[in-house]
């Protein structure tokens, strides 16, 4: 990269957007400008980033004129805005889910697809938290061999609906606590028309439901799975489910193989590959936890253990912050390679 | 039954033996006489059951002499004061692991295999919660075709670990709301060498690690399983995982058929067993949910739906009361079987 480039955030009041600008100063992230965007709500409130105060600007569509990477937090304003950013010139990395199954869009784990960003016109799409996660630590294994068929049950972190989605699982069981009763609003989506305790409870729905009876949480994970690995034939069955969990997920994945892989194969892919940690030694009841790698960069990888009937099978056990890898990093991860590879 | 029981319940001061008593008033449990047992350390405790005072009393070998039904709540306790009240003439229904899988003991719910009951030389054994809940909805999946395979991750309440862990979660969540530390004693299982926090966390540890990498709970599950359903030919991957919920376990549950069925199938058939109750209507937002299944008898079944690749498979979503219906209400029931069958 011949100059540093001039970055917008959009959503940068947001539990991603702060993220954004948490990991621009952990990773020393280098840009000419920086401009933080967000609703007309937000505007004018003030944040700092590497030690510099900026004022949050209403985002419009010029906005986004002399802007080289736009790092968009995701939410319905991408639909409007993405293109208008795009139009003037601006890479848009865009963590919603509006343009991900976009054929003229890539959709990109930098650890497992980095090739299809050359291929962008304007827009990259980051995908969504559970599927980066369960892909993370997939890949290193579909490399050594094939993965025909996937089951897997997540354990979703409540920061998946949004800072709003944090505060009323703290504001319930505080009100819990008191013996006070809270009024949930926010989850399962703030959209539904019912809105479900999440503190002490688990809720089988993430986003809405769609005519399959899948949820588009899970067909996300369908979806995108395919996109991102160039493999339409793996056959996935998901079940997305919020727990009272703060930032993290964790999922129990049943995976097949092509051939059948060793338990020491499976660990050895997986601590061989960028971005996934192996956290596996049962005897010392050492395995991944949400608590354990919230606000960690890599995805957790433990519990890894042979099917007990199928031969090829293998089940896993996966953390990460959602936030972070799920969100955050990832799309910054896609800028920080184009800036790399001269694509800014 | 021509006489009323003499009925002694061991354990009476834990979860389960609360249970036990709040079962005892709610279904009008009839017995001729009630002695309440428990450790040396709850001696002395009085205790209300219908309507009259009880004096907990130390347990030993002779407190089961002239008793009929003796309901024991679990624990290590089982292995030596079982045999010993089955000599002195009493039915024990025991709550441990202790004599699950003990050929000469039947493992019986009474909605799926109350034949075995006739089976037994003194001792009947209870199953373990995460099995009772998953196959209290998978049996009249199974009679209408057998059950190849089941794919099971588990959302278990911290009931599972008593009142202890029912305390744990509780004072974790109050320490943390104020600012303050607790070091976790219970939480994955008090005998272990580490503790982990549970609130805002989940544990893939449930009971000990075994030889073949699966934890004690997980082939519970497997085992437990063949046995009920006198089936040892399903095979069975389970994923037991701690989740922060007071008393209701969740089951994320797929299955694969002999012959493809239905969801309208499914659904009749779960509608039409005592002791299942259907919770699918997702348009609606209605699913089972932990929070809704807390003190309830039955066990919700939801989330019915097809799975995507396979004709076979078909995914559900269960909840139901871990100390209830995965406990006391489980073992209660088979001690009115035997009174209604004059068994006793």
């Amino acid at each position: 990269m011949s100059k540093l480039p001039r970055v917008a955030v959009l959503g940068a009041t947001g539990a991603v957007g702060q993220e954004f600008i948490r990991l621009f100063e952990e990773r020393d992230f280098q840009f000419a400008s920086l401009k933080l965007l967000a609703s007309k709500r937000s505007a004018g409130k003030k944040m700092m980033v590497k030690g510099k105060e900026y004022t949050v600007e209403e985002a419009k569509p010029e906005s986004f004129e002399n802007i080289d990477i736009a790092l968009f937090a995701g939410g319905s304003i991408s639909k409007t805005l993405a293109p208008e950013a795009a139009k003037r010139g601006a890479v848009v990395i865009d963590n919603s889910s509006t343009f991900r199954m976009d054929p003229e869009v890539p959709l990109v784990i930098p650890e497992i697809n980095p090739e299809d960003i050359a291929k962008h016109k304007g827009i990259i799409a980051n995908p969504n938290c559970s599927t980066i996660i369960m892909l993370m630590a997939l890949k290193p294994i579909y490399d050594i061999s094939r993965i025909k068929r996937i089951i897997v049950s997540t354990y979703q972190a409540v920061s998946g609906a949004g800072k709003d989605g944090i505060d009323e699982l703290l504001d319930e069981a505080s009100a819990i606590a008191k013996g006070e009763t809270y009024e949930p609003k926010i989850l399962p989506s703030a959209s539904l028309p019912k809105h479900y305790q999440i503190a002490y409870n688990v809720i089988p729905q993430i986003d809405v439901f769609l005519d399959n009876e899948y949820t588009k949480e899970e067909m996300k994970m369908v979806n995108e799975t395919h996109k991102i690995f160039h493999d339409d034939t793996i056959a996935i069955t998901p079940t997305a489910v919020r727990v009272p969990v703060i930032r993290s997920h964790a999922e129990s994945i049943y995976i097949e193989t092509e051939r059948p892989l060793s338990t020491d194969e499976v660990k050895k892919a997986v601590q061989g590959f960028k971005g996934a940690v192996l956290v596996d030694d049962i005897k010392n009841m050492v395995y991944p936890m949400p608590l354990d790698t919230s606000n960690k960069t890599d995805v957790a990888v433990g519990r890894i253990r042979k099917d007990l009937y199928c031969k090829n099978g293998i089940n896993l056990w996966v953390c990460g912050d959602q936030i972070r890898k799920g969100a955050a990093l990832n799309a910054l991860q896609i800028a920080e390679y184009m800036m790399n590879h001269d694509m800014i």
